[in-house]
């Protein structure tokens, strides 16, 4: 980590824009064209400047076969100082390999850090605790009583510290974070995320509802308390970071059984009042639906509830979605709110599994998020493979389909769960033009991957063979993704998306600060 | 690793029993004393053979507060001198903490080693490679060209090398492998399990038929030759390993389409003449079950093809059975074999949602398989997450079935997926009695499990707060199990499950040999 180890929380400032270098990146870098197709991009030159803004994007023949020569020239078109790198230089040189044009380097590239649409922070120490619970009875069960206890600021700390390194460390740049309903330690959660250099949307959770779905030991009294102590958090992000640079208040009513009428529609009038984003969950469990049915028997259904009481807005991110019928995905659309898929976590509590290619057929803004802890893994890059899993589950039905090559297109590929978790994410979170992809204007909020040396190589006789034995020994020292050395950059993804891990993220920028770095 | 690094691979020999000493370990050990409940044992001794036998367990109370000194003396009762570690001791003690009884030690417990009841070593460099395909078409575009081309020896060498480390640094003590059609690379996969101390069942792939299952660059030219090559593969075995210690010829007719009935009958003989295993896959996918349905339209289903012709015995390992019936669960049940069930793979190739709860209702042996790389991942412990899952998706249905509740039994928990790693796959394998649990009488096939140390603990005012700052830093080099402080040892386990990953298995044993240590 790179974060000073200072305990001192509230009166940390960002760092000065004076403290940042220009940048220039080298090598290769992918990211998401479009929804089905990759970019991969070569002997590459992406200039970041000093507010972390990507100004120049070289690629292949652009630059010349001159290297460092041409790239002072390009750097000088830039109207920067030309001294790559040199003790008190202007711009500092970041390559994606050691072993520059090395036979046997590591495979590396950088990739868009990735976008978490839905997380709860306090949960994290619950992670793969979950049993054979499904939503309603693990939110009495394991989460209200865990969220309750972080009113100790102590407590908060240390769980707040941990979960923005581990999601720092699996690539995570941007988080819609839930904190829980206590002022303080929402504002801490904020103030870490503002240190440690992580993109953040902050939500207090709103919960004012005496309809049985908020414990007595946790909740807001009423909505007017809890739009007092919505205000005080939205106040503290405009105090540390005004311009939003990275931190955002979100509003978060936790969802319609937590929320009465009177708080929906007061949080909907500030989201439109302040130009503030909204986080909920919808429809992830049947149980819950009828509940939600029972509860706004005047309205349609789920979706409706949420727009009647002014929660539908373009920069709403609706958590699940997983049984929403025609219906409701023609409203969502029309209100332009974007779905966080959360798979692992669907998976784990038993709540179903969302028909991510329907919602993309009807026009949704659809993004990846982990669901701490109903979801267990931390990883968004664990979600993209889940939510590759999960779609071919989709697609063969239990049991499997009769018909499994019509429903073939259900599943989704490598270079779309990618997507999702880039530039679908993206969108969700309302930042489609700040982040998700490499290009000029968007900020560098990125990770550098390794895959590691290639196992095998060609002899001379054209035949592959392993490298020198002493490779052999080191599976412990390596990382979970095998290079043997045949792959092309396609198969190399398709690797790390399906055994790769946080020890492929060799380190992570958030608005060109280097955020994370692993130290083997 | 442990193993040495020649290449020869022909002449090498198992280690003799008097290079192994007796070993006493001590510590927490925890194993599946049933379907749904494990046993966790603190403060126990296993005391372990110089044949690698467990010959005594002690726990708890049996020990006394003594430590060393009533070691000694249950060790001088098991005949066993009592210079316990020296120089030339008699036995080595091995603990499952460094800082005994440390108030802030790692977390560490004893678990028996996984059983990998279905895993095909030559497809690992295609290990997360599958593109949107399903299996027939899977087959051919991924799998037999990679296949073919281990006739030549170094290619298979590294990759046989690198599949065996990759497993035992995963915990797979036993795994029941598919080569390929070729003599020499089949034997040499037998040779490297054998040096590098995997306990193994090895197959050669027989593959016979002219039925378009087979391309005509890789196959058998007919039944004559298949099972003279299959012989030959068998005497290796025999030759190196004459009393099956570690490595145990298994013969393998690939799957029904591949292999004429002659071939299949004259396999089902010599199981019965040399008492070996059979392994086949059944009932993956859909394309597939019709295919057999008409190359075999004289039987009622996939089940009765391989009971036709004599392949369905108590050592018969069916993998996957996605699809299998009311009558084909029956006959396997009768004929006592078992089920590999491989549910990475099945997610991956849009196979289908095995029922496993419904298998297990029905009295079938189930094991779980990685079926690399159909299978993206070669760990166990990540089958057994998705084991959990996928059975969540199948209890909640498409969209969540209607009566979620009426379905939760379908759902299998932490202790019933540890089983299957275990015990289950025991069964499926026919090594019961040797393998699976910690009893006196079975073998020492382990792994040490580390979780780190805990983040948090109880300060003066029975407050959680973390620890010094110091740690805050170090997410790069811990595993991926985050343990607060506060959790039960069911708790442990469960994270373990869901998030752990190689990195927590610290050291391996099989037969009482070291075989994989964490060099971190």
């Amino acid at each position: 980590m790179i974060s000073k180890p200072s305990m001192t929380s509230s009166s940390l400032s960002p760092p000065e824009k004076s403290t940042f270098k220009r940048q220039v990146f080298h090598g290769t870098f992918i990211h998401c064209k479009t929804l089905t197709e990759l970019e991969i991009l070569h002997d590459t030159y992406v200039f970041v400047d000093e507010y972390g803004v990507i100004v120049k994007i070289l690629s292949g023949d652009g630059v010349g076969a001159g290297g460092p020569k041409d790239l002072r020239e390009h750097v000088g078109e830039l109207g920067w100082d030309t001294d790559v790198d040199g003790e008190g230089g202007a711009f500092e040189y970041v390559g994606s390999s050691k072993d520059e044009h090395g036979k046997h380097g590591e495979e590396r590239f950088f990739f868009p850090g990735f976008i978490d649409t839905h997380i709860h922070a306090p949960q994290f120490p619950n992670s793969g605790l979950f049993g054979s619970s499904t939503l309603l009875n693990w939110l009495n069960t394991y989460t209200f009583p865990l969220e309750a206890s972080l009113s100790a600021l102590p407590k908060a700390h240390a769980i707040y510290s941990r979960v923005i390194q581990r999601t720092l460390s699996h690539g995570t740049t941007t988080a819609a974070y839930y904190a829980t309903i206590h002022v303080e330690s929402t504002n801490l959660l904020a103030d870490l995320c503002l240190q440690k250099g992580q993109r953040a949307l902050v939500g207090r959770c709103c919960m004012d509802s005496d309809s049985g779905a908020n414990p007595d030991y946790y909740r807001d009294d009423d909505s007017a308390q809890s739009l007092e102590r919505t205000k005080k958090c939205i106040s503290h992000c405009e105090n540390i970071d005004p311009d939003r640079k990275l931190i955002t208040p979100i509003l978060t009513p936790r969802f319609a059984p937590s929320c009465t009428p009177q708080l929906m529609s007061s949080l909907g009038e500030i989201a439109v009042q302040k130009d503030l984003p909204i986080q909920t969950h919808i429809s992830e469990n049947r149980s819950e639906i009828e509940w939600v049915k029972e509860l706004f028997s005047d309205c349609d259904s789920y979706t409706h509830v949420y727009d009647k009481y002014s929660c539908l807005t373009p920069k709403t991110i609706l958590a699940h979605a997983v049984h929403i019928g025609e219906d409701e995905a023609a409203l969502i659309k029309e209100r332009g709110s974007g779905i966080a898929h959360c798979p692992v976590s669907n998976s784990a509590l038993t709540s179903g599994m969302a028909r991510v290619r329907w919602m993309i057929d009807r026009g949704l803004n659809v993004g990846l998020g982990t669901d701490v802890s109903g979801g267990f893994s931390a990883s968004v890059l664990a979600a993209a493979r889940e939510a590759s899993c999960v779609s071919r589950c989709v697609a063969s039905g239990i049991g499997g389909s009769e018909n499994t090559n019509g429903k073939e297109r259900d599943t989704l590929s490598v270079p779309e769960v990618l997507y999702l978790a880039t530039r679908g994410g993206a969108k969700v979170v309302g930042m489609q033009d700040k982040i998700g992809g490499f290009e000029v204007g968007k900020v560098w909020d990125a990770q550098l991957i390794g895959l590691g040396k290639p196992l095998m190589h060609l002899n001379g006789e054209g035949e592959w063979e392993g490298q020198e034995e002493s490779h052999e020994g080191e599976v412990s020292q390596t990382g979970p993704v095998d290079i043997f050395g045949w792959e092309n950059w396609d198969e190399k993804v398709a690797k790390w998306v399906f055994n790769g891990d946080d020890r492929n993220t060799m380190k992570v920028w958030v608005n060109g600060r280097l955020v994370h770095q692993r130290r083997n």
